[in-house]
């Protein structure tokens, strides 16, 4: 099992993601965001305090030129709808032909079928990295393998590594699972970052925000799609570190992170997105092991086929949507 | 006159806030919004910061599964448009079939006739709780009494809580006037509540949060709405007392609102909830009279089933809006 | 060249500045906004911390009433859509025919063709300010004068108040370029303001919410445009520099801004809105040369005319979008 070890010497860790960083603010990458109402405000204040250019743009009339203009594309599905549906399956196809990263945040899949439906959709149009939390990922599989019967609950939280190694294999993808520690995975190698406090998760919007923050990363470093993507997650997560150091509830935690998040410096970057919590994630990572099923990949690779055919042929009926 | 002697004793007002934000910390109820945009962000982190969670879900492709899924279900008509209130309507019967509490939150009703006939429309669909400022439960009855001529603005504003009292009995409801002191009736009892800071008021959709901790609150104890509305609107006003004493300004008042919200303690609750304030409340309540008009409830209730025949009637006609 | 010698007296400015502003928090104006999503928050509590009253109402069947109520209205095209231009123009509509100042935000026009299009329709409405960046002021005349190519980038930011002038003359508006140093100008006037900080950049929707500071403060004195307009961006400005004392970061800033808006008092205003920084401005001024081109404002005017009979035409043809 190819792991991080890569990243096991914490120098080339903290030095990757410090150089990621540097790069981000030089270039400031555009990353067009089509997202929840809740997120983006936090999600605007992320990008740009990271040294990104957010925009928040939906409209299928500039989908065509706009996404073409973008560095990045983000697609967050919270605050669902049809028409931004359609808007977002423009996009992503538009950013696909464009050559541009596009990343996929599957925001509450599996509550409710047309989410679940849609979901599944915007993953046959081939995000480079799909990122939520461990219900959400296994919602992801669990919809695809049995999509009439919605979420198995019965899963257990452990399951949320194995069901994002499926995912990432059957749609070529990278997924992310956040959590207390975040897990990042292509389906062969997995990385672990183990940055952020738990407080992070009172605030509304901080997994969306993040997973805007992967879009940056990744574009300015498209051949590094895991590291790029464990990058942003861990300095998203150090942000929050250094934020809860001065913050006493949820509301000021979500300031000083983004403070911190647009003070980050060379040392802050080298000692603490590697050091101590790097070790850590070995260990952890250590503990993880292959449990591949071909089967179920089989089961799911034939599922999105079909399910794809489907649409395509629905869509080609009733037109738009 | 049922007042709400039976909080004239400190401790019990001050034991049963507590029991109930205990309550909502350990069962985090689901509370679905659907909200205008500009109270997404701090009605999510309020409802965090309350230990409920949040979930800003509109399209009407979800509601049926969502709302059955949800604790509670909040309704807001801040940024009103015809395709959100086609869903909030969906939601509200939805909620009402899984017997799940929801309120209604009717943010500038009177100002148009759409804002006005809407709201009713809503009404009609029976909310459990409806909280508005004093001038938009005016809004609600006057524009119900005499629905072409908008709201009456000749009112003064100490008759508030007359209208509170025929709208909670009209729609057989309870109805929440917020201002320097809450009032909260059923029709027959008044509760007040005067914990908070006039500077919450320079701070957008405050309000809006407080109906989104009503809906949490009641979903909790769903036999003790009237007492559950007081609640709700007393710990959110006690996080803005211990918000204003660290706050210079409405921004960092919103900021250390909801970090007092996160962490409000057993003992906060048991003096400041109770205490000084339900003393003021006493003393108010002492002399809230009962204004009665038999002719007023008639005329109100008669008008809201009229309405309600012709919604159907012009639904039936022109199937979705 | 009339410039704005007239402030040349440091008393005076700082003197109109405060007596605006006390007459926004006297008489808090209702600000009704067709805004972008992200913006909203900020835009809201912008408008509260200066005193005005924020309103965002968007439905087509609402903007008839709701615009005759409202004191000013600030149109922004951020997240842009069919719908809500629809709404958009007809709220610009009402506010003329109601002798209601208004106010375009052009945000990214030039991005795309549709947006540029729609914007140029909007300013065919006459607002009566139009503020943006340097790159949004160029790329509407850009646009206007060459519009099948979008945004000339080959043109140097040092032409933005060149532009700034043209389309102020075209569209006989106040236009507002902001950036390190803000230039308002009404074609023929110029007035500098050079309040702010830089750090305001990597806060989103700043240039959004000042927009909307500019139309309260435009209601107030609807016969000094120009002068509100210079006065709005100062007044914002200088709650910047006195939050910037304050933060560790954008996000701090935000909340510092805010409360400083808020906080203004008589001393700061006289002493800060005049003073050291318009000194800045003077000298500044006095560089501004006539780059008077009458060829380019009649391509522009006869191009505008022409749009706008399309646009009829169009309209009476296809009816409601």
């Amino acid at each position: 099992m190819a792991s991080f070890r890569e990243f096991s010497r914490t120098e080339s860790w903290g030095s990757e993601a410090w150089k990621a960083l540097c790069k981000v603010r030089e270039t400031t990458p555009l990353v067009q965001c089509i997202t929840n109402f809740v997120s983006m405000d936090i999600m605007a204040n992320s990008l740009l305090a990271a040294g990104a250019s957010p925009a928040m743009v939906h409209a299928i009339e500039e989908i065509l030129e706009f996404t073409s203009l973008s560095s990045a594309l983000c697609i967050n599905i919270g605050t669902l709808s049809p028409d931004w549906i359609f808007s977002m399956k423009a996009a992503a196809i538009r950013a696909n032909e464009c050559q541009k990263p596009w990343v996929l945040d599957p925001v509450g899949v599996g509550a409710t079928r047309f989410r679940t439906e849609k979901c599944i959709e915007l993953i046959n149009l081939k995000p480079c990295v799909i990122r939520g939390n461990a219900s959400e990922i296994m919602g992801v599989v669990g919809a695809s393998i049995a999509p009439s019967k919605g979420v198995d609950t019965t899963r257990s939280s452990t399951d949320a590594l194995e069901a994002a190694k499926e995912l990432a294999r059957a749609a070529q993808t990278v997924v992310a699972v956040t959590g207390a520690v975040d897990l990042v995975t292509d389906g062969k190698r997995v990385l672990g970052v183990s940055n952020g406090v738990a407080l992070m998760q009172r605030i509304t919007a901080t997994g969306c925000a993040v997973t805007a923050l992967i879009a940056a990363f990744v574009s300015v470093n498209p051949n590094r799609v895991l590291e790029s993507t464990a990058i942003a997650l861990a300095l998203f997560g150090l942000a929050g570190e250094m934020g809860a150091e001065k913050a006493s509830g949820p509301a000021s935690l979500r300031m000083h992170l983004i403070d911190a998040l647009h003070m980050l410096d060379e040392a802050s970057v080298m000692n603490r997105a590697g050091g101590v919590h790097h070790k850590q994630e070995v260990s952890r990572n250590t503990k993880i092991t292959w449990c591949f099923t071909k089967h179920q990949v089989l089961v799911l690779g034939l599922y999105l086929i079909t399910l794809s055919r489907i649409t395509d042929l629905m869509e080609s009926i009733t037109g738009l949507m």
